[in-house]
């Protein structure tokens, strides 16, 4: 579906280990101060002097959490490096340096690496994060890509899933479920260009939702609103295995219930009318799909009027006694039970 | 060729991954005081104060790195623990967190996941870090295990491969060779045992070289002897590649050249026999085996009464001046350019 138009394949073979990881990395510029010494030596130095650092590690694997046949390798190499400086935001943290490490096998060439290296440069440059480390090596099937993301923040300015307390608002920044219904369409193109190559999909009116899938972006702007507008979160998380999912992990490790409301979801026109084309429930996305890479958090409801009609946040709910449990209120009003499906087990 | 004796075989997909972690994890304790939090949020939260900080990382891939025909997973969990933390010591810093990520197919059990991840207990316990985050994820095929080491060194004792000037000694520790004729062995024992699956091998005269294949010991006795010596060295590497390969990487990044005595080169009399077993030149196996996981460095003469006479070093050649060269100097007094073969390119 995605065209290679690069025609110059140059085997992995003929360059060394040390000399691919040089070559895929020699444009790579350190602008974080507390990079002491980046790529180079046995480890990578940091000085973050008195704040406190955060470090988070994710694994992507193809055709468990990528597919190449629609997923370009730039764009891959930019979420990847998304999917961590996400849970280094979620900490109320600024993200800082990333190592990268990857296992590929030979049928990539050269020119496949450069590309996902330039997704993952491109992703460093605007993010403002340095490339300090990481490991290259074969695979014998497929590629892999391991990221560990680092992060700083002010000491006691971190937030934990753990904080939040019993009437705190809960609020979700942008919108959900686009990046599952970008998925169901790539998904549908790829049957249809299996049965039929030439066939020039028109993916217009799925911009939106596809790039949400392709090109997430991480939320860094939500940390500095919410530094701006001096709000601490009293608990965050991030929207990656879908809405339903987190707000239990904070619920559990807080120790809190939640009422959350079906109406007050926010959900892009284009996800609506999707979920209408594909006969999906639109809600069920929201709470299941996942990879949104939004931020959720509860707040104070003192700190109400700090957020209130700003369009980046929307208010889904509140946080209740533990015993009143977890409930998603329904349009019509009832109450059910939330519960996480996650994205692998998801059914419409 | 290892048998295993666990009957017991639970299929991975009865858990789930949230699941899965934490029944890995719940036995690892929090010990460093840099740890603020651990496994259980978006991301760990790490509390340095006034230290720099090392991150390092690795990769190791099933059939790449390992073979899981003769390397019981409990000592490969710990050997990939060995591989980072070696690479922490090796800027003279002092190993204290890890995160451990791994990919999986699901001909693996949980039990053998449980061996894994016994292996890394061990080893976090004996070196006292924290395993403080991971990922775990499922594979198409085999075992991929990716490890981050975070160390932390007080300001400026941080050691790099650039330091080193002329007229410097350079030291080794331990010996080498080792682990290459360990693996000669086991991949000897391998094909004995196709033809004949009944075969009893008597390795008992291969018990140290073996050991070191596979469960090799990272070096962080002699980063606090080191200390204790009150030596700091002008460079230091570990050897993870073969011995030349290493002094290279320590000489074109001091810019300096250097002469090694082949009669220096520290051998296990197990290597030596070994050796003339196979047929294979000791010094080419000290030279370009690798895994041998020790420090190599260089120090001001000036420090020379410190070390001299311990039997934890070995001084195999002194820096030179960048123009004069990298070479050996053999037993017959003759010069030969060192060169990095490595370990895949080696060939007796």
């Amino acid at each position: 579906m995605i065209e290679d138009k690069n025609q110059q394949r140059t085997p992995l073979s003929e360059l060394g280990e040390f000399a691919l990881i040089e070559h895929l990395t020699k444009q790579f510029e350190i602008k974080q101060v507390s990079t002491v010494k980046g790529i180079g030596d046995d480890a990578a130095v940091l000085n973050f002097e008195n704040k406190k650092i955060v470090v988070t590690t994710d694994l992507l694997v193809e055709n468990v959490h990528f597919d190449l046949s629609y997923m370009p390798l730039k764009h891959l190499g930019y979420k990847a490096i998304m999917v961590n400086l996400s849970d280094v935001y979620a900490m109320n943290a600024t993200a800082t340096q990333v190592t990268v490490s990857i296992a590929v096998s030979n049928r990539f060439p050269l020119e496949a690496l450069e590309d996902l290296y330039s997704g993952i440069q491109t992703a460093a440059k605007i993010y403002n994060v340095d490339l300090i480390g990481g490991d290259t090596t074969s695979s014998t099937t497929g590629l892999l890509i391991s990221v560990t993301a680092i992060g700083e923040v002010e000491s006691d300015n971190e937030v934990y899933r753990s904080g939040a307390k019993p009437n705190d608002l809960l609020v979700v920044s942008g919108d959900l479920g686009a990046a599952y219904m970008g998925l169901q369409v790539l998904e549908r193109e790829k049957e249809v260009y299996k049965v039929n190559p030439n066939s020039q999909p028109d993916l217009e009116s799925y911009s939106y939702i596809i790039e949400r899938q392709l090109k997430p972006e991480a939320r860094k702007d939500i940390i500095k609103l919410l530094k701006d507008l001096d709000v601490k979160p009293t608990s965050m998380i991030d929207v990656s295995d879908g809405l339903s999912s987190e707000i239990l992990h904070l619920c559990k490790q807080s120790n809190v219930g939640c009422d959350v409301y079906e109406e007050k979801i926010p959900l892009d026109p284009q996800v609506i009318a999707t979920c209408e084309e594909f006969n999906i429930d639109s809600t069920t996305v929201a709470l299941n799909g996942g990879e949104d890479y939004e931020l959720l958090f509860s707040i104070s409801q003192e700190d109400f009027p700090k957020i209130k009609a700003n369009p980046n946040f929307t208010i889904i709910g509140y946080m209740a006694d533990k015993n009143s449990g977890m409930h998603l209120v329904t349009r019509a009003g009832s109450k059910i039970p939330l519960k996480a499906q996650g994205w692998k087990n998801f059914s419409s």
